[in-house]
Order: C-alpha cells, then sequence, then structure tokens
C-alpha cells in the first residue's frame, strides 16, 4: 500500500481484526462480509468497500480465508515494523498498558517504564523494568526507542513532556488529560478519553 | 441546546473545555480562538464555527470570557444530569479509571467496582468498594445504575456482557479488546485502544 486511508478506515479495519483474532482462536476459516458487518452493526457494503482497498484478501465464493484476511490487514496497517515505545509513569494507567499483552500482536513493543517514585524504580512488569526518569534519555537513544506513552498525572504532563522533547522523542502517545505543547517536530496523539466519554454520554442522551 | 452534534465537533469541545480548565488553573479570564486553535493546531476557522454552534459563549471583542464558555460548553454535552456507573473489572485498568478524578468533573459518577478475585473484594478505591460481581444486579436497580465500564479480561468479557444484560445494564463502555455481541435495545461503546493506536502508528509511518 502506497495510499494513505482516513483514520475511519483504519479504525474499522481494526475492528475487523479483532474478530478475525477471534474467529481463528474459534478455529473458524471462513468468514462473510455480513457477519462481520452485523457483529459491528454496520452496513455490509460499507464492509466489503474497506476489504476491497486491501490486496491478498483470500477471496472466494464462500467468503474470505480468516487468516488470509488477518494478514492482509497487518500487512496494510503497517505491523511488520514493531515500533519501540516506552511507558512514562507507572501508576495503575501505566501499568494497565504495560500489561496489555495485546500491543505487541500489534506491532508495538514497550521496552521498559520509568517514573520518579522510589518504591516503584527497580521493579518489574511483565519482564519490563521501572526505571527512574532521569534514565530516560539514555536509554531511549540506546534502545532505539520512537514513541512514549504518557501516564503520568496531569499536573506532571507538560514538564514530564519538555523532557521527553529534550531526550529526542518524536511521537507521544498522551493519556493524559492535558493538552500539550511542543515543537512542530513531535507529533502528540492524545487519547481523550473524557472526550470518548463525552460522545457516549452525548448519544445516551440527557 | 436540541440539535445533536457530530462526534467530531463533540471532541473538539471536549478539548477545548480541557484547555479552558487549565486557563482558570492559571486565573487567565479571556481567550481566543485563534490560541485555541494554536495549541490544538488546528484552523482557527474550525474553533470559531465549533463555538458558534454554542449559546452565552461570553464572546467580546477581545475573545471569549474563559468561565463562560466553558460553562457553555458543559451545558451543551448535558454534563448537568451525571450518570451512575460501576466499574466491572478491578484490574490495573479498572483501579485507574477508578483514579480518574477527571470522572466526575464530566458528570460521570462512578458508584462502585466489581470482580470476582477474593483478595479485592471489600477493599476501596477512592472511596469506593469493590464488590463481589455475583452483587452486581441487586445494586445496579438500588443505585439507578445506567452504564458499566468493562475492564475486564478479553477472554471474560463476552460472559460477563452477557450477566451485565442480564442485569439491565443498557449502556456499556467495553476497554477490553473484544467485539461483543449484545441485544438491539443494550449501547457498546468501544474503546478500541488498538485501533487509536494503530492510527497513530499509521500516521507515523513504516
Amino acid at each position: 500500500m502506497t495510499g494513505k486511508f482516513p483514520d475511519t478506515v483504519i479504525n474499522r479495519l481494526t475492528l475487523y481484526h479483532c474478530i478475525l483474532v477471534d474467529y481463528i482462536k474459534n478455529e473458524v476459516q471462513t468468514i462473510t462480509s455480513s457477519a462481520i458487518a452485523s457483529l459491528l452493526r454496520i452496513d455490509d457494503s460499507q464492509v466489503r468497500k474497506d476489504i476491497s482497498l486491501l490486496k491478498n484478501t483470500g477471496k472466494s465464493r464462500v467468503g474470505y480465508d480468516v487468516l488470509e484476511l488477518k494478514n492482509s490487514i497487518e500487512r496494510t496497517l503497517g505491523f511488520e515494523r514493531p515500533k519501540n515505545a516506552f511507558i512514562v509513569g507507572a501508576g495503575n494507567l501505566g501499568m494497565a498498558l504495560a500489561n496489555y499483552n495485546n500491543f505487541t500482536d500489534y506491532g508495538l513493543n514497550v521496552a521498559a517504564l520509568f517514573d520518579n517514585d522510589k518504591n516503584k524504580i527497580g521493579k518489574r512488569v511483565q519482564n519490563k523494568e521501572i526505571y527512574n526518569i532521569s534514565e530516560l534519555p539514555n536509554l531511549a537513544d540506546k534502545l532505539n526507542i520512537e514513541m512514549a506513552i504518557l501516564t503520568v498525572p496531569m499536573q506532571a504532563a507538560q514538564k514530564t513532556v519538555d523532557f521527553l522533547v529534550q531526550s529526542n522523542i518524536k511521537y507521544i502517545w498522551n493519556f493524559s488529560p492535558a493538552v500539550l505543547v511542543v515543537p512542530d517536530d513531535v507529533m502528540v496523539w492524545n487519547e481523550n478519553l473524557m472526550g470518548n466519554f463525552l460522545q457516549f454520554s452525548y448519544k445516551i442522551g440527557k
């Protein structure tokens, strides 16, 4: 794939991927677009249109080959080149993400965690060590880290991001509810949990 | 407000809200649309268009009154009627969400947590008790619970959702990476963390 897909398509492709993983676990070998559509409550035509953008989807008269379609999505989304990341902030959220085994399946390799709490430093989660935040610049360089997953409290977010920027981290996945100020060559992806909740809440009605 | 806004507008409004909260903390009283636009790296015209959909925004020659604009967004998004929710699954993610103080500011009232782990049952997080999952139907009824925040492992997700549906929970905010099957009158909002990561990862490039 050379073209870029819109976010909405990427988001749906990851949901299809999730269903395919489930089918593989249950040893089902074929899946129809309408089965996917029905699980996600979207239009069959939408599913077919999305899948038509992919290559080698294993399409046959009876549907798609589950494994081939899964591989096709993975190739399209670029799972093959794993990205190395640090989790910055070893609180509950940081620990939850460190425990989230699925990341590895999706090409995200969490190399280590960082915190400034002496009670946490030196401990391990899922074979990943929690380091003192002061060691981050050296380790980022040594381990070829591209991304930081920011899970510090809101009050510490901007100060921590300034430190990450100085440490040459270019991509920040921000889980703190703070709008961060960064230089133009740094990309922030806001995991706006409250925004997500409010969209849901708004749908529920008042 | 009687009309319904698209998700993208709601999402941006919550980001504006986040900036306004920050301004209030720093005791700044006025904000311009271009200041918001620059923080979020979006077009000034977009910000002005979004705000023009709101009522009583405190607009003046020099900008918007921070407090009035914040209140206007809150009224529009329906923060006034708090929604009662349970967190189902008291692992790291459930605990992280229970500790996430911001929810209360946004009209989400987490009443209790549930788990099936005897070591967790009876403990408290942020003044919220962790109950045995078997007590959920009774407590949901008693506490007028509308929503469940699902933070159980993927393997337990569908079984747990079936139980929530039987317990008359109508709205499910799903943090597990599973596509859930529910009856038509139950609404699921998938917090597709991997999907979000992949959108980010895809933007970074291969």
